[in-house]
């Protein structure tokens, strides 16, 4: 990635999320690793802090963070995982909940999941379950963690059977999403991220989403675009999981290109063949043409859609994905199970047009296959 | 145990733990196993269940259980798991989760706890985490799981750094305390449950014990005593999970007992050789001679609670304990760890009179080893 180039101190962003006595804020902009002890202490003066990371993210901004801390007279231990969705195990998770207790966090500590996603979910869970729930803070330092992991309270790990089945609504204390630190991060990793920016555009902010068009170089550049699209996006995100903070309505809006998208992870076993970033954007470009192909929307609107996302470098249609993947019914297959089938339809997130996503509960599967037979053919 | 003599139906006791949108009833009285079907289909038509139970119960049980979930056309699969606290352990309590994901269990369906305080516990958390949380019935079958562990919502496992340090609060949807199920008790075993029964008169409610006092055979014979008995104390532990539900202030009454008792049971590496309810009797009976230490009630206080719990054939001194226990260090440092030591005091519950429990939190360590050291010293 190419650096952020300010110099000067960029005021941090604020983001409150709306949750009663459980509300927390997230604190975006450049250098909140090194911040990071002062707001917490401002918080939480003198808490004990363990932090999980994995062995990537540590070796890139740990020793930062545990500095920061330190001069906030903060204590705090390390644990560390091995990078990957591997750890997001039974396996990993039952070793990180006993380095919590072990390191005698308790109600008033601190449990602080530094790094993606992955370690994000691990640790939020972990601490919902350690003397059945501590505080925890995220500080994420991938696009897709800041933008949408570290906010909203699903922490989780993966079963045998399934992606993600696995956890607890555990929302966290405080957000600290430093936008340099994506700095590290790797452009294929960036890009996948971004996928998520471009959704809450695409879910009910047609507005943000033309800027974006316009704006996405500057955003990948860092500096002020960035903070902007990390600020849209988590205030979107906060405002959502306001108001359904359990998924019992509209939050499903979130998985906007997730239906299809989890087919194609569990079609490629969620492997680095495709990130979910990847997989997200393929089903998002795949929701909108299913819309057109059903009336909802022009074909020019799909059209846009898909150029936009691999105008930034990201794959729109099966077929980018390397080494292929299986055919129409392992698909449907996998949408069958992922999702409840009540009465025979299907839950989709659909759209009207750019900013006109909605959650559609009956939709026909033979539509869906036949949409799939489509999508399989040769471009 | 004798059997129950009534031949009558008897009328189902109802006990509401008030709880806003997660309020729910205890269903107290004998043959709720063969009701279970009509009390759940009457709240949930139609749900999916999975029973989970141990070996024994459902070797007792379960059938009767199946059979009443069949016959209100509720779909059931099981999960056995081996009898014992070992069961409180990552490695059944993943088995346990996977099962329940691979039966299908989502939102709207049911778990079913069939068992003691151990399949509760361990239910109860796997249904917390299962999809980020299904709802679940507990049908205790142990005096202990059905005056206590059954109500209020703690979940659990125990970790290698001790016990119920890792788990959830999930409330049940609706507790089925089958009376009849504790014939089948072995008479040790109700005993233990006994302790947590006399524990809520010792705690705010002298008529309680008083009545205890004189009516206890009938409780352990079975009929109207024995459901008073489970129905109060239902009642006194609902109030206060409703106006206490994570352990914020006065739900820690319910620990009368539990500090010396826990101590008592690390000693004892949690064998048969000292039963969970044992260690409470013991624990009470030694909060109440400390108590008496202190100056905060008479001698004769102390000596009254002694009595009736050995009068029901309960253990009251370390020395009755099956193979003595480690010396008093042991226990002082079990009990340091166990508590939060909060700048050098520790807290425990103590009582100025029966029914007159209330929370220190300010007790001298010191205090506490030189009582230990009277107790340690042949009777
Ligand atoms: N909880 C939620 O609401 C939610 C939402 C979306 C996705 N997720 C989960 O998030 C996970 C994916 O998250 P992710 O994309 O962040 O993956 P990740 O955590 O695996 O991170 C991706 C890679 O980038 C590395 N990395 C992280 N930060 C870095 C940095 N600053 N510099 C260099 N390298 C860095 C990591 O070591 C890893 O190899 C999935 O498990 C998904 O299920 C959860
Ligand atoms: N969640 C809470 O609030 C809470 C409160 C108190 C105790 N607990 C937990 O409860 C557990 C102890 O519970 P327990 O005493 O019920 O132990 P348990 O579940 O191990 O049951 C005791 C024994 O009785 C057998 N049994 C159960 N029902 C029977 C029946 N009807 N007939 C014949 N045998 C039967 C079981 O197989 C077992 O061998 C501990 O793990 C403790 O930590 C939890």
């Amino acid at each position: 990635m190419l650096m952020s180039q300010s110099a000067m101190p960029v005021p941090t962003r604020k983001v409150q999320v709306d949750l009663a006595n459980r509300s927390y804020d997230i604190l975006i902009g450049p250098g909140l690793i090194e911040a990071a002890g002062g707001e917490i202490a401002a918080r939480r003066p003198g808490a004990r802090c363990a932090i999980v990371a994995d062995e990537t993210v540590a070796g890139l901004h740990l020793k930062r963070l545990e500095a920061s801390l330190a001069a906030a007279g903060l204590a705090a231990t390390r644990f560390l995982v091995a990078p990957g969705e591997a750890s997001k195990s039974f396996a990993v998770f039952e070793r990180v909940v006993e380095a919590l207790i072990n390191a005698r966090i308790e109600r008033g500590d601190l449990v602080v999941a530094l790094g993606g996603g992955v370690v994000g979910d691990l640790t939020g869970f972990a601490a919902a379950v350690v003397r059945r729930g501590v505080d925890f803070v995220q500080v994420p330092t991938t696009l897709l963690a800041q933008v949408d992991s570290s906010v909203g309270g699903k922490t989780g790990i993966n079963s045998a059977h399934g992606k993600n089945l696995i956890g607890a609504f555990h929302q966290p204390v405080l957000v600290l999403a430093d936008s340099a630190a994506l700095d590290t991060l790797p452009a294929r990793e960036f890009r996948a991220g971004y996928a998520e920016v471009a959704k809450y555009g695409l879910i009910d902010d047609a507005a943000f989403f033309s800027e974006l068009e316009s704006n996405w170089r500057e955003v990948f550049a860092g500096g002020p675009a960035r903070l902007n699209a990390i600020e849209t996006s988590c205030r979107a995100k906060a405002a959502i999981v306001g108001r359904d903070e359990r998924e019992s309505g509209e939050r499903a809006l979130l998985n906007l290109g997730h239906t299809f998208g989890h087919a194609l992870e569990k079609a490629t076993g969620f492997s680095q063949r495709l990130l979910h970033g990847e997989a997200v954007a393929i089903g998002m470009a795949q929701a909108f043409r299913f819309s057109a192909r059903l009336g909802l929307c022009a074909p020019s609107v799909a059209a846009r859609v898909e150029d936009h996302l691999a105008e930034v470098g990201l794959p729109t249609r099966i077929q980018h994905i390397q080494g292929g993947v299986s055919p129409v019914e392992g698909l449907m297959a996998a949408i069958a199970q992922d999702k409840k089938v009540s009465r025979g339809a299907l839950t989709f997130i659909l759209a009207r047009g750019v900013g006109g996503a909605f959650v559609a509960k009956d939709v026909d599967p033979a539509a869906v296959e036949a949409f799939l037979k489509t999508e399989a053919a040769p471009a």
